[in-house]
């Protein structure tokens, strides 16, 4: 049904009818089953990355996809897709997604409303009966969240640099189970699907994703158009004391690394607050060895995460954390690794131009934004115009088990996907 | 062959002889063959309280007295006891023993010692064929490292006071398995072995140990008399904030737990550090939640191990803990749980006296101490006279997997310790 040369006035009318069609309470409902994987006792979601959760989630969302014109492909680090046919299968596909992994407590909308969205605007295709020129394609991205191997974005980054899958497959989780192993499993539970290469020519990425934060919230908009995304410096830090009685060694006599960790972080912390309001400084993730009340610990492993949207910002205090483990390394020795170092970056105006253009078309508030998270998205802009759609979530709280967005936000996010979508797909603008 | 009447200078040829007959490569071989049990790449033993390795260890053990004249038996609380026939077998038994847990990463002696000492002296009275007027006892006292089960030295608080056995009995560790559980596995282990009820009449306890400090050491001391123990305050601390994103949640909008652990814990380390080298402050278990890089931690729950000879000191500093967590409430709740309170006390006289003449007829160089450490010693010495030998261990290193002693100190403290038990055991001092 795909008709390059028709008119505008015809085009609109189609658009319209898209945007109309799409479901709201099919759209909740699908999120809410969703949910039901790995659900916690405090009305959260905790599946981790390339679990036996996360792979059952998969599954499902396949199984609502069960018509003859999608067809679903894995790859080597575990992303799946699925592909809507388009009436020139050859062309490059228009894609959109996100990831199903959560936080160990997350809520029911990071990252699951991206994908949920795909699905019902191609369910809304599905209705109308329409088909695009070029093919569509719903992406589950594997490991955004980066709980069980870090760092995240794993499979989009694997995607856009298809080089680096060694460097990947030899991450461990906490009991030293690899990547590739997790990977291997999950080709296992989909032992039908087949593969496709890593890396193939995409048109364009669009993802929908919650705020996460409280600016579109604070400022009544409906509509997140991201600008671009803020850079990061990950870091783990690693010292090493002595383990010692707790009873018997004088603190004179003690190489005590828990000691050392507060004093490190003490002025850490004391750096980043005058940074101002742009820095975001956090230790998430801490570890002390032996982790037994009357043994002085021999060592203590936390993780840094830095992010600022100025990259000469995140250049000076970065460097500050690799200075002031040098300067606190005398009872105990310090090592600061620097795991990721990523510049703050801006999307090329062409996608975010079409959501700005859907949004007012459409009469939802919008409002251009950077985004404080990361996301698949960053990885994409690597290989085709990219472009983010992000809706309010309730108090800016995300990472939570209370997480949660309104069903007037979402629906209108994924009227501006539904929209863009379809325009990137015959060609128009 | 008690000989009661036994004039004292045919008991000086008997004590000669026993101490004579010690055999230190036995009681070496002894420790070796223990050490196998939770055996590290590095060294060390770990061997967490009541686990399949800590009930194997103990089977050997028995397997070890399989004579006619030796009894077994356990108790409520897991505590296992090797009986000794005396020629008075009404009468209250002498008891020797120690510990055969280990912390996760621990030595091959720190409680080991004690147990396979009585072992040693035991193993001598059956090469001379004596036998004591009282019988003896060997205890195998179950979870004195507090590490599985928090706090420590369980079964000799629950022998001297039975009353708390149902408050020992649902203290869980981190899989949520209970200490009424682990018993009863405990006991399905040795389900031949009959029980015995908590608490029994004690005529007298003396425990070898090493020093597990630098002093004896430091002045050349073989053994030391100990004098009584430090006192303790343990406090549990929970903070709790709010779970966020780490990249878009700012610095003034954070319940971060983890940061006012940090301030607070600066906080605590800079009183303890002035209040003098007495003074032992150590944070060796702490825990944040999600514990994942990506997420402002919620929560953090840590413990405090403070400790101090003086009551007045440790009652001030104790109570520091609790005001600066008050302070430290602002942007999380902080609850400072006590776990315990044990006052510093001294042994009465009796047993180190006993310990310091053997010493000096076996012309073992002694010195009197305080022990930093706490020791099952502590309850018994609610139940009857009680006593400590200490012994150096090389460069006061304990609680870690280099915990290492030298044969000839190890040897010295069992002739002491052959000495006492046979001088109390036949009623003469």
């Amino acid at each position: 049904m795909s008709q390059p040369d028709m008119k505008v006035a015809d085009m609109q009318e189609r658009v319209d009818a898209i945007t109309h069609a799409i479901k709201p309470r099919r759209l909740w409902n699908s999120i809410m089953e969703m949910a039901k994987y790995g659900a916690t006792a405090n009305g959260g979601v905790s599946r981790l990355a390339l679990t036996e959760t996360d792979n059952n989630v998969r599954i499902t969302l396949m199984e609502w996809f069960n018509l003859p014109h999608y067809h679903f492909f894995v790859d080597a680090i575990g992303n799946l897709f699925i592909r809507r046919d388009g009436a020139s299968p050859s062309s490059d596909p228009v894609m959109t997604g996100s990831h199903l992994d959560t936080q160990p407590s997350g809520g029911k909308f990071d990252g699951i409303y991206g994908v949920l969205a795909g699905l019902e605007v191609f369910r809304t295709l599905d209705d109308l009966e329409l088909f695009t020129s070029r093919p569509l394609e719903l992406t589950v991205w594997a490991n955004e969240e980066g709980c069980r191997f870090v760092p995240g974005c794993m499979g989009s980054a694997c995607f856009a640099q298809p080089e680096d899958l060694p460097h990947w497959q030899v991450i461990t989780d906490s009991e030293n189970i690899s990547v590739k192993q997790a990977v291997a499993c999950f080709h296992r539970t989909m032992s039908e699907v087949p593969h496709r290469p890593l890396g193939i020519p995409v048109h364009a990425y669009i993802e929908a994703h919650i705020e996460q934060g409280p600016i579109l919230e604070n400022s009544s908009a409906t509509i997140g158009i991201v600008s671009g995304i803020q850079g990061c410096r990950d870091f783990q830090i690693t010292i090493t004391g002595m383990e010692a009685h707790a009873g018997t060694t004088p603190a004179s006599s003690r190489h005590d690394a828990m000691k050392t960790a507060v004093l490190l972080l003490q002025d850490l912390y004391s750096v980043m607050d005058s940074a101002g309001e742009e820095c975001r400084f956090t230790v998430g993730a801490f570890q002390v060895y032996p982790n037994s009340s009357s043994v002085v610990p021999g060592h203590v492993v936390f993780n840094i995460d830095l992010r600022h949207p100025s990259q000469s910002s995140l250049t000076t205090l970065g460097n500050k954390v690799i200075e002031l483990s040098d300067k606190h390394s005398d009872r105990c020795a310090i090592h600061a690794k620097e795991l990721r170092w990523r510049k703050p970056f801006e999307f090329k105006k062409t996608i975010p131009d079409l959501i700005q253009n859907a949004a007012d078309r459409l009469k939802h508030p919008s409002k251009v934004l950077p985004s404080g998270a990361s996301h698949d998205a960053v990885n994409l802009h690597l290989c085709c115009p990219t472009g983010m759609i992000f809706v309010p979530c309730e108090g800016g709280i995300s990472h939570n088990e209370k997480e949660n967005a309104a069903l007037g936000d979402l629906h209108a996010g994924t009227q501006v996907l539904a929209e863009v979508l379809y325009r990137l797909a015959e060609n128009i603008s």
